[in-house]
Parts: structure tokens; sequence; C-alpha cells
């Protein structure tokens, strides 16, 4: 059989799935775009790829492995084919990552670390009240394999957690919200906001003024989920007023952010290449051999729902 | 019994000592400078009192108690009794401040934010490749409470933690080392060194252009020890060289930091002004409250080694 892979260091994706892979009871040709091009596969291990890669494909095709956070790309690919499985990523690594992308978010403002900045600016010397890290809410939205991670990673470095989902979730250390009342409820009660949300119709959209409004005076707003879910003008709007006090944006509309966009210019914006959770070669091959030799043995794998 | 309190937060501390004390089978009064100015007292709770309160202490003073981390400033007051004995506060919450410290810095370059926010100003979208936490392994100069709390904390967030001090340790997650030998050691093995030394005769300039120059290229040094132990000069010439990648200083030979020196103005150092870990007046008071009820029941209570 034959495993293509798409993905960036794909190269060490290709080593560490050669490796795992060492003792499979099957006989792989594991290959990269880059050295073999693109050739018709059974499996493809790809992050973004381009369409005629997907068209390359034929019927020999089994399942498409999604390298990355997000399978929103990988949906509106038009030359993806109706009928193939599309295989998650699940963890890898990157629940951690996202945590430490929203805990460096938290220090940053919790410890003053923004205004310590403008002071020294000025060389100018003077302590600033620390807050308790009890008076730093987190409200997640997105309570998917990362967003859990990260939460219940924050909580246990002693912040309180909440977290927004469509459907109700349980989860150990975080106070969890659904549905439309529940967002405004929790928005209400956060005062850095971590967003984690997939790029659906659902989500387009729905961090506006008046959502952006609903946080804690003061609030903080960390976009690390995608672009679309935030509406740029009204987080600027709000900055500029004072109701917000600073954002770590990692993605956005267009990406990358265009030269002339306001946002590369605001003093109270962080903004950061897409490098919140890059997905390590070395789990994400694990995870995906697992897989692959549970398909072996004929066992059923977990695939995204299509409409 | 008079308890006399000359801290930062003053009122704080009195109301919480004030609770904590409800039931104790002994009468204070208990007050703070600012109201009631400088009275003989039995006990002390002060951070860097004037000479002139010390001077106003007469016999019945039994104890002074260290409210903050340190006591140079305390032993070099010219006023202190001899023979008083003095508390040292362990830890008070101060050693998770200080491990949250390290943290951020250590987030702070292995996330690359450094790099981000040059490239923000020049509107440049540029993934930098991440390196994992396993590439920055942390050096800890002073494993006392502070030093070894803040060291666990950094090693269960996933970096790897060495540390040093003057006589052999042994604790849980982190190499020691001990002696001239050792710290060179130690360095070499460094790239992120946290100093928590305090000031003596024998850590005035410790981190000169030949220790730091043993840390590993591109390492960062944080300081939230004491200013003297940190050459100025030689940081800034390290960083110029380029063999250091940045600096993140809470403590300086001078405080307030003089507005003209070149500290300031350094793009790649980050200047805090002593507040790595201010002393929470709550956990503070708990403490002390502690500790005077065991001396009323004629307890020893751990002192200060005095020449």
């Amino acid at each position: 059989m034959r495993i293509l892979i798409h993905t960036p260091e794909a190269e060490a994706w290709r080593e560490a799935l050669v490796m795992q892979l060492g003792d499979a009871p099957f006989d792989a040709e594991i290959v990269t775009t880059e050295t073999a091009g693109e050739l018709p596969a059974d499996y493809l291990i790809a992050w973004k790829p381009p369409a005629s890669l997907l068209a390359a494909q034929d019927s020999r095709l089994k399942a498409i492995f999604n390298a990355g956070a997000g399978v929103d790309a990988l949906l509106a690919n038009p030359e993806l084919p109706a009928d193939v499985p599309i295989v998650r990523l699940r963890d890898a690594g990157m629940g951690e990552m996202m945590g430490d992308y929203l805990l460096y978010a938290l220090l940053h403002f919790q410890r003053d670390m923004d205004h310590y900045r403008a002071q020294q600016q000025a060389q100018h010397w003077q302590e600033q009240p620390l807050a308790d890290k009890s008076a730093w809410p987190v409200g997640i939205l997105g309570l998917g394999t990362l967003g859990s991670v990260a939460g219940r990673w924050v909580h246990r470095c002693g912040y309180p957690v909440r977290g927004w989902s469509r459907a109700p979730k349980n989860l150990d250390g975080i106070d969890s919200f659904h549905g439309d009342a529940g967002l405004d409820k929790m928005l209400a009660d956060s005062r850095m906001l971590f967003n984690l949300l997939p790029d659906t119709p659902a989500t387009r959209g729905l961090l506006n003024e008046r959502r952006l409004r609903r946080l804690m005076p003061g609030a903080v707003v960390v976009n690390a989920g995608r672009g679309a879910t935030l509406v740029a003008d009204d987080l600027l709007k709000l900055l500029d007023e004072g109701h917000l006090r600073g954002a770590l944006l990692d993605v956005f509309a267009e990406e990358p952010l265009p030269a002339t966009h306001p946002l590369w210019h605001h003093p109270r914006v962080i903004i950061t290449p897409h490098v919140a959770a890059p997905t390590p070669p070395g789990p994400g091959a694990e995870q995906f051999a697992a897989d692959l030799l549970a398909l072996a043995r004929g066992e059923r794998v977990e695939t995204v729902a299509r409409d």
C-alpha cells in the first residue's frame, strides 16, 4: 500500500511513520509529495492539500488523515471525494501547546507585563497592585480535545475556568455552559476569553460587538481558533473604548494578515502567525500509525461526520 | 501585647492578622505605623523598616517578623538590635509567584514571543520553528524555599530543571549542583538562568562575564534575587555580542533603576519594578499568626542565624 504525506515538515512525518510502522503486518511505501509528487495513494496524510493533489487520487484512496487542528480547509476543498472517510488528529501534544499559549496570555496580563512594558518605554518605575488569579476567570469557547486539555491545564495553574460548547459537556475543573443563553452568561463572567471554535456558518462573526461587550471590563481576547469567528473591527472598537484591555491573536480571516491591516499596528494587540499549536510530527505520526494498524486489523476508527 | 506592622498594604496585613488571632489565648493590640506611628512593641512585623522605627523599640521587643523575601535589608539596618530574633517568611504563596514569573519568561522565549514582537513591528508574517521544552533547560541559582518551589513548578510544566546551591541538596524533579565546579557545570547546561540568590559578599558580582559566557548560546537571564549578583555591564555586553538572547530583570543594584540606566533602553531586556513575588498579606499573616501562637505556647520558632 502507498501512504502519501503532504504536510509541513513532511520528511519528519515520514521518518516518524516509518519508525512507528516498522513492525506493521503490511508492506507500506511511505512517501512525501516533496519527493514523489502527486501520486494516487491508499492513504493520504495531509494538511491543507492543494485541489490538484486530491484530484490526482483514484478509487484506491481509503482515507485521508487530517494532519492539523481543524478540518475546515479540507472540507472546503472542491476536489474532496464525497465518500472517503476523514480521520481527525486528536491531541498529539496540541492540547498542551494550546494550554501554554493561553497560559502565556494569562501571565502576561495578570502579571501586568503589558503595563510594565509601557512603563519601561517611559523609564517609569511603578509597582502595579497584583490581582489574584481568582480575579482572572477564563472562558473557553469550544470544548473539543484541545479546549478541554487547555482548560484543565490553566485550571491546574490556578485560574478559574469556564467553558462553552453547543451541546452540554461535563468536564473536570471546567464550569460548563451551552446554548445561546449559556454563551451570554459565560461571557459576562470571563476576564480572559479563549476562542477555539471551528469555522462554520454558526461561528462566523460570533464574537461581535454585542458579545464582546458582555465580557468583564478590562477583559482580554485570545483567538487561536479561526479568524472568521472574531469581528476584527468590533475588537478594535472595544479596545479603543477601553472596555477591552488587550488581545493575543493567532488566526485571522485572511492569512497571512495583510500588511496594511490595523491589527498589526494596535499597541494592545499581540500578533502571532498561526503558531499556537503546530502539529508535532512525532506524536501526530504515532496516532495515525495506531489508526492504520487498527484499520489493518479490521477495526473501526473514528472519522469526521460529513453532511 | 502590642504587635506593630510596618509593611506595604499594612492595613490588609492588620485585618488578616486580627482575623487569624481572633481566638488567640492572649490580648493583642494590633496596629500599623500608618495610624499609630513608631511605638515600642512586643513584636514587629516589618518590611524594610526605617532605622528610626527600630531605634524607637525597647527591651520589650521579643522578635521581628521579616515580611518579605530576603533579610538583607533588615540585617543591614544600623539600628537592628543584636539580640532580637528574626523570623523569616517561609513561602506564603511567593514560591508560586516566583514560579509564574519564571514560567512567563520560559513561555515568552520558548514560544518566540520576542521574535514575533519584532516581526509585528515590521508587519512580517513568518512562523518560527518551535523548540521543544526539552531544549530549554532551566538553571536555578538558590534552592531555598522559593527556588525549590519555583523549580518544581516549571518542572511540572515540562521544562528540565537544574539547581545550584552552596551546599548539596536533594530535591524531587531538580538536578542539583553545588560548589564552584558545580556552578560552572550547571551554567554550561542551562538555556534559562533564574537567579534567586540572596545578597551576600559571596554572591556580589557572581554573574559576571566569565560565568554568563558559560551559558548555552542564545540563553536568557532572569534575575528575581538581588541586583548586586548580576554585573549589568557584562550582561549588556553579551546581549550585544549575541551570546545571550534576552533578559527579564526584576531587581537592580540601585532601585528604582535610575532613568538614565542603559538597561531601560535595551530592546531585548524586559524590566519589571521588583514585583516578581510581592508578599500577599493573607498567607503572610497566616504564617506569622501561627508563629505567634507557637511562641505563646512556649514553643521554638525557626529564626534567622546571625553572625
